[in-house]
């Protein structure tokens, strides 16, 4: 059955509500509203399809209560430090109290708020707490380079660059084809898509490899893993998620995904991103100990260029990366798809 | 007032109680007793002088209550996995008995352990489990390249290599020296010896970057901070632990320890190590985006080896990663101090 979820965006709509828009251009649940107070007062009767392209469309609300009948509140946001933002508690408490879901990628565990937990009790609704590691992980033994499937990890040159939506883009493409695939999330927007998975941001960081590792081998009876990456080898604040990505999954290729344009770290405007060839071969080296791997196709987002711009933005990726490139939103996934099989 | 510990190394004296070993050379408390149920049974008397070079003497027991009056009784071993030993109960059991303290840095919490948190309170004591990090971690700000303390980090070819040692060694020596230094402790050992630290490897994997930051900059106002290095960059399970270290501590330099004649990573054995030249060149390039830094000295841990044998594989070691070398606890932390300053 399918559900019915409403996506809380508050003022995220449409650049600042990546979860909202992944689970909007990915689920298979439908999604009857989508709440930003901010477009809704200023632009009422908006919808979804006004503001962001190639999802399915769906009524702009400013509030909970002003949403056709739901099944669970997804919250779409995930402000800096991942806190819960008090001007979404009625939102939430509405939600609870006509017995929905609610699910959340917070750091703030909304099942350990007393209000929440005791509404979801009272109504039946659960709590989900995306971002919550199950608590049995351990290090890593090392065999994911062992296991029969063939491991594809998306990796960036710094955050935001579209590597769940590039790995996302290659395991749908591929399934198109008839490949057995599987979609290896790391993230809470691909965990709530997938409805499993382990936020890798979250583990204790010795269990970084291992709670990767542990995705890989329980899918392992398929032909593809697609394994969403996560920050970048070169981030000054994540690079040891990244880094336990790499080494836990023990890809037999990389997908180098890059925003045009985009020349330093987003947030840390100081640190220069290298030029994405030195980052491809980074990569390689930093992997070529543990187990060695090619960067094989390169997507870039272009989404803020025009279509001529776009081309060009391509044509110098594919020059500084020396592999087949594409923006797999703009053009589809199937040349990223065909170096990669 | 000097504290009188009691050191648990059950089954571990003298080559796998790494915590005891380290606490016993640098910990400005008194050592009473280790305990060894192994030893003391085979070879009743014993001492600790008998089976460790180098550090103070003391008597070894079989269990707590054959020890010497002590204030605080230190876990100074570290199973894999860090579990909790239940044949130790005994021995936590008798010291929370007699008042004293108990410090572990196990994964398992012994303040979660309902008999010794009832007993702690019951008879006074403190239960400090060194390896729970602190609630309030945060990504990192990108900023230790700023501070004003040149910052020495200790990187590895695998685990185990000798990272805590030489960078006490080296802290030891600048102090020695008349140098204003702060060591950084990483690891249980290191916090239990400075009383103060954070635990990186049980941080959240998003805060490791960031939790090195913080103890570099509450220590900023040192003239030199010697930051202990954690895991390897080449290993398949700890790689992320050590890369949030490179780019937390955005390092002035770096100092390679490396044991001499392991040739692949301890408990992964089908896992090469590289040449120790290319983990020095892997360390740079690594660190080289975010901030860039060099290898200045490497440390060989040469203690299996002969005086003749380990010149040889000093003069191998010099030749293979290009700066000076020393074995610290052979020939003492003064010819890596040279390099460093």
């Amino acid at each position: 059955m399918t559900r019915r979820v409403a996506l809380l965006a508050h003022e995220g709509v449409p650049d600042r509500a990546k979860t909202a828009v992944g689970v909007l251009r990915y689920t298979d649940d439908e999604v009857v509203a989508v709440l930003d107070r901010e477009i809704a007062e200023a632009d009422p009767g908006a919808r979804v399809a006004d503001y962001i392209d190639g999802v399915p469309d769906a009524p702009i609300v400013g509030r909970a209560a002003d949403a056709p009948a739901f099944d669970a509140l997804v919250i779409g946001v995930a402000p800096i430090g991942g806190g819960f933002d008090e001007s979404w508690r009625s939102d939430v408490r509405h939600a609870l109290e006509s017995g929905a879901d609610v699910v959340a990628g917070l750091h703030y565990f909304l099942s350990e708020d007393e209000e929440f937990a005791s509404l979801a009790a009272e109504h039946g609704g659960e709590l989900w707490d995306v971002r919550r590691p199950p608590a049995d992980l351990t290090v890593a033994d090392g065999v994911a380079r062992d296991l029969d499937a063939e491991i594809v990890l998306t990796v960036g040159t710094d955050c935001s660059t579209g590597k769940m939506t590039t790995t996302r883009e290659l395991y749908e493409a591929a399934v198109e084809r008839g490949v057995d695939a599987a979609f290896v999330p790391t993230g809470q927007t691909g965990i709530i898509i997938e409805d499993w998975g382990i936020p890798i941001d979250r583990t204790v960081s010795d269990f970084t490899a291992g709670a990767v590792e542990r995705m890989c081998r329980e899918r392992a009876d398929h032909d593809y893993l697609f394994v969403e990456g996560q920050g970048s080898i070169v981030h000054p604040a994540y690079s040891a998620v990244t880094t336990g990505i790499l080494h836990g999954a023990m890809p037999d290729s990389l997908v180098l995904c890059h925003e045009a344009g985009r020349e330093a770290i987003h947030g840390y405007e100081s640190f220069a991103i290298p030029d994405p060839g030195e980052v491809a071969s980074l990569y390689e080296s930093l992997a070529k100990p543990v187990a060695p791997t090619e960067v094989v196709a390169g997507a870039l987002n272009t989404k803020a260029l025009s279509e001529r711009d776009a081309e060009d933005a391509l044509a110098r990726y594919r020059s500084q990366v020396g592999v087949p490139v594409a923006d797999p939103i703009r053009d589809g996934a199937e040349p990223l798809l065909e170096a990669v099989l």
